[in-house]
């Protein structure tokens, strides 16, 4: 009997060792992400999958994160409440997508006239970012990460070019957010209309121009077939996408899976910022190649200092108004200051002396 | 006696379930990973801490990886061998240091006139540099990866200002590689002489001018307190080092490990580029402050043509010699053409028009 006990404990231990469940509390984590996108999203939509997927192989399977794009939870702004309810473990959005709830969420997607990318990441995980979006997100249980770049935002497609600040009056234009704000101040007319309505609204003169990404993503929407200009941005030089986390369900994993997750949103962000910059250099690519009568143009420089002087001025309100986002827009321009004279000093000294040669 | 029986399984299931030991086959790998960088050694040595300990937390402990700086392995410039051999697991170096055994290696760290950070990161990913780079390394034995960018690297510290191709000729600087030779074909005199004589050298005058990295790193070596002029690049616009790791280790290594082990990987070089951003921003400043004297200037235009042409007729020449160098060549050059359009309507035009209003 002695003999058999032992027999049994062996082949137990060698279960226990080499069988699939290998986690240190026995457990599969079965979680749902909702984003708020559409199936198949390009880029934005394969930062999800991406993290996903790394998270499932990193964990051996056992944390499982099922991605419900908008199609399935019918709410692509509902994100946030879905995961400080709980209803959704996590969420993969944009933070400026919550100002209505918090005005200082603002601050963490990107500012008009604000950071580039890779001053905006130092300014995140080595600048003080991530400490003051937990600051804002603590109250609502949920914890917020990048969520992955699209790069510097082009300024839109335009029926008529901008020569002047008086060509912004009566403009109608569709440009979501604190950017519409600043347009509007010039005498602007911003509006949003949905995604699918775009193509129509310009085709129809409904609008006179609009801002999407860039030519990452405007390429399959088709505006440079009946908008002839392509402005460069000044609006969002580094959107940085979101993604949420609830907070209660983040403690209920074991410590190993907490950092397998953690490292896989990161790495997902990151990857996000190279993809996008990959997509839009081949799609410019394409859009020079098969529609050379694109003309893209900057805003000359009288249209600039408006909208900086505006931009500036309506910050200054906000900031008056709530200590919180002084803070935030303090850290965020002392940054700035400090990151752009290094771009200045490299990049951009790089880029004026090596390729005009 | 049955009662017992099943008592002791239910123990050895609560142990298998809930202990340490959660590895799919048991094990606890033990590596180790040459560093070619001495002990504490700022940003570059970050880069290994962050990953060992990201690979450390995120198995749970199943695979350790310990680092050996030059101080412990006594051989800087080992670590290829080192890896190759099985000596050591893994390796963190720069690709460009192998170029006497493959000069291939070359170009998966930086090409003088090359792409930027984003750039190259794009190229890595998404434009088949993994891939060529894997081919290159293949014969090896040996997996390279990215292993951290350093941003654009400044041209140096000159104790003379550069005001034309002639100031060129005769002059004593340290600078190694390929662009040293770029420099001799016009004149120069570069040397490569070990870190730790190198600010003895510059006040000596033994050598009239060098270059380090930037002021991430160049602050704590005290250059501008003895040379007052600091060149913008064109050598190394985005030096990204490398990881090495041992192809027979990694192949016994668990597929959940191995995964872990390259997001790490690829975190910890996308981390490192960011550091590097920061440091640069925040070691600039500082210099700036402490140090008013100090004079940054970009070389001339006509010495940049010089060394631009200089390095292109080299490239070609290299090309010639070897199919697989004219096939990297052609990649990188095809690529950067492509991604220098978009950086150049994103945020070069952005800085241009939004930073000086």
């Amino acid at each position: 009997m002695k003999k058999s006990i032992w027999l049994m404990l062996v082949l137990v231990l060698s279960v226990g060792l080499s069988g699939t469940v290998n986690a240190a509390d026995g457990k599969v984590y079965r979680w749902k992400l909702a984003e708020t996108w559409g199936p198949n999203f390009p880029v934005f939509g394969d930062a999800t999958k991406n993290m996903a997927k790394m998270v499932e192989e990193m964990s051996d399977g056992r944390l499982i994160i099922r991605v419900d794009s908008s199609n399935k939870h019918k709410s692509p702004l509902g994100v946030f409440d879905f995961v400080k309810t709980g209803q959704y473990q996590m969420g993969h959005s944009g933070s400026y997508y919550w100002k209505g709830k918090n005005f200082n969420t603002l601050f963490f997607t990107t500012v008009p006239f604000g950071m580039t990318a890779p001053e905006q990441y130092a300014w995140f995980y080595h600048g003080g970012g991530m400490e003051l979006m937990k600051k804002v997100y603590d109250q609502y249980g949920i914890l917020s990460f990048p969520g992955g770049n699209t790069g510097n935002q082009m300024g839109g497609w335009f029926k008529k070019e901008i020569n002047s600040v008086d060509d912004l009056k009566g403009l109608k234009m569709r440009i979501p957010g604190f950017a519409g704000e600043v347009l509007a101040k010039l005498g602007a007319k911003p509006t949003n209309i949905p995604s699918g309505e775009l193509y129509t609204a310009l085709e129809r003169n409904t609008i006179d121009a609009l801002e999407w990404v860039g030519p990452s993503l405007d390429l399959r929407m088709g505006f440079h077939k009946i908008a002839p200009y392509y402005y460069t941005g000044w609006h969002e030089p580094a959107a940085e996408l979101q993604f949420m986390v609830n907070e209660k369900a983040y403690n209920k994993l074991p410590k190993d899976l907490q950092k397998i997750l953690t490292v896989a949103m990161k790495t997902a962000a990151y990857d996000m910022y190279t993809q996008s910059y990959h997509e839009s250099a081949q799609n410019l690519a394409t859009l020079e190649q098969d529609y050379p009568n694109v003309k893209m143009r900057s805003f000359p420089e009288p249209v600039m200092k408006a909208l900086k002087a505006t931009n500036k001025a309506l910050l200054k309100e906000f900031a008056a108004k709530d200590p919180m986002t002084a803070e935030i827009l303090k850290s965020l321009s002392e940054y700035q200051a400090k990151a752009r004279a290094w771009t200045n000093l490299s990049d951009r000294a790089y880029l004026d002396t090596s390729d005009k040669n």
